[in-house]
């Protein structure tokens, strides 16, 4: 992948070489050697101006030509749906190998246009009821359920803003980050509000970038590492209200099942924390410790390098950064680089079993898609059988705030 | 499917509701047991302003949400793009029943946003070259072909002529077509120059509609038309110049391939005729004749209702329409109306093997995304082994201008 960031000079088309080129290299693939290439891609239509064949215009002239290409929209889940979709090809066996791609420019010119695209991500028909929130439409979503949230459990400010500080001490380590800065719980609390109880350093920022991986159906890398599972669901209005996400559920569950692990199996995760309190929220949709009680794994600093279950480890979508199509499968790529055991500094010894969950858009409230994917080498280890909520304590000073019950 | 026309009135939600209720109604499908759905739509982004979740927005209310749903995209084969991928989810055993939606709004009152959303369905890096050509910019590129095609083939202007002659004869008999009225020859050559030889009435309208269709592992159903065959292709602007069509023929010999049929055996074929020429052009590049001999099809009259190989039986693009995420879906549901027998004044006496052709999007000068999927029942019929070239011969009377070798 290339290092995400803001890249004003740079064309779709030059960020996808960079991507893919170095993808192929890694595999070791000639371009000649892909059946069909998959390309994610979210905003390109109304802050570029290319719709309809993104896919064509962003790899052309790389060798690929000719062949199938699809083009897949999901809003910041369109790159585990393309990943997802490459995958039934070789599971179909339509393909032996695939290209994926994921390719983004956010930043325009005139914020507005951003701001839009970022908008058409939700069921614009509802944008009406919602009234006309210019660009933080789904923050001031958000925010409303991160407060019950907050009543819910006693989870406070300071809790997401210690997921920040963690995030960007993981970013801090990864050089394709596009914010590799430390930042203080401070900082983090005085950087803005967005929506109470979400301040700017909270949010995931505006970039741009790509990113791809090449699926093979024969495995023959000694590197590769294998897919496990895969789900995919859709949210429901009528149906998902509150602040638990069974979109994530039925993902996870259809994913765990169809890889044979537990949540309790997983080493490293890497989770779609949009804004920081999702992440949070994340631990107990997947799985990792029960309905109200991820505040724990926080408060244990359990999801921090070196803690019993590292969490965004890349240094999540507030820190590693968020170009909408780009980002499921930048969480692939860190979860496979940290199973080939290649993290450098972010290394979580040991890494066998590695999730991504990645999320995208808004219909009525909900996430109007959702992704779960699980990797790693299954048959090289005992299945863990006690639950996530037993792991070993804590690692770190707990966080400023959290004695005070704020 | 909905029919095709202009309804400035209509959401894409309530077209997508007309062909989903339909499309679940006649396969006995409740939308409880649908497993995914693939939604295609090209323009709405540009058009409407709903991007990223198009699907979702689209099948809200209908009883889909909370399956996976998947937003498919490629330019005018953005239909075909879905029901592939579709298929592929069926064999890849990751669904049992999927749905696939094609859903379309194309006019908009202000008529440059509807060209700038078609122009993005080039490589608008290519823009610039062409020139600002203001909406016709595919019919431009187009004609410059056609008059090498006439070049060196003897076609005319008269043959194109007949071919929409022809299919609005067909679409007079197609309840859901756009344009149901009978044109003469003369009125086709003297509807106005988009660019020479293309009249107006030789190139597909603007319009809107839908078109659904349930895919089913299982087959249950006697009515149930199998998929014997399908395959895609993009373009390749380095290696595929010239009149022919390699990226339609790689994905026709992929897909007669696949469905173990040869180009005789086929019955009833839809291609993708977004000008007239195109239908033509594809009798060669889906090997119906040779190449260089389309125009023998066309001056025998083969391609009519009654010949020997009837093609766009719907109207084809040019007179049933084409909004064009959709297209590819409606030409499924004309090939299996005529498998199925119930294509009433349309109907192809005895048709057993049919053919769907579809293309979209322009990379550098040749199509970006080409699609061909066979459907019908082979085991129930012995095998033709004669080439389609030794075809017997015409029905009705030679074409104005033909004798004249204008």
């Amino acid at each position: 992948m290339t290092r995400f960031g803001k890249y004003p000079q740079r064309s779709l088309r030059d960020l996808a070489e960079e991507a893919v080129s170095a993808a192929l290299r890694d595999a070791g693939v000639d371009a000649a050697q892909v059946d069909a290439v998959f390309v994610s891609n979210s905003v390109a239509g109304i802050v570029t101006g290319q719709e309809s064949v993104r896919g064509q215009t962003a790899v052309r002239g790389l060798g690929l030509m000719g062949k199938p290409i699809f083009n897949v929209e999901n809003a910041c889940a369109s790159g585990s749906s393309a990943f997802y979709l490459a995958r039934q090809g070789i599971r179909a066996g339509d393909f032996g190998t695939v290209l994926v791609l994921g390719v983004e420019k956010m930043a325009h010119p005139d914020r507005r246009i951003t701001y839009r695209a970022l908008e058409s991500a939700a069921d614009i028909s509802d944008l009406g009821e919602l009234g006309n929130a210019q660009g933080s439409i789904f923050m001031e979503i958000y925010a409303e359920k991160v407060k019950k949230y907050m009543k819910a459990t006693g989870a406070t400010q300071h809790d997401f803003a210690w997921l920040v500080v963690k995030n960007h001490e993981h970013a801090a380590l990864n050089p394709v980050a596009q914010y590799r800065n430390h930042v203080t719980e401070e900082e983090v609390l005085q950087s803005g509000d967005v929506s109470w109880p979400l301040t700017r350093y909270m949010c995931s920022p505006i970039g741009d970038g790509a990113a791809a991986l090449v699926l093979d159906a024969a495995r023959e890398s000694p590197r590769a590492v294998p897919v496990l599972g895969s789900a995919m669901s859709s949210g429901n209005p009528d149906a998902d209200q509150g602040h638990h996400h069974p979109g994530v559920e039925r993902a996870a569950r259809a994913a765990y099942e169809q890889a044979g692990v537990a949540p309790a199996d997983v080493d490293v995760a890497e989770v779609h924390d949009a804004a920081a309190p999702a992440e949070l929220e994340s631990y107990e949709s997947l799985g990792f410790t029960a309905e109200g009680d991820g505040l724990r794994l926080v408060r244990e600093r359990a999801s921090m390098l070196g803690g019993t279950l590292p969490v965004n480890t890349s240094g999540g979508l507030v820190a590693r950064g968020h170009p909408v199509g780009v980002t499921g499968l930048a969480q692939v790529v860190e979860i496979v680089e940290q199973l080939r055991g290649e993290a450098g500094e972010r290394q979580v010894a040991g890494a066998r079993i590695g999730l991504v969950q990645n999320a995208g858009g808004d219909i009525g409230g909900v996430s109007a898609a959702s992704a779960v994917h699980v990797l790693g080498n299954r048959s090289e280890r005992p299945r863990r059988r006690y639950p996530a909520a037993q792991r070993a304590g804590p690692s770190g000073p707990a966080p400023k705030g959290a004695e005070s019950g704020r």
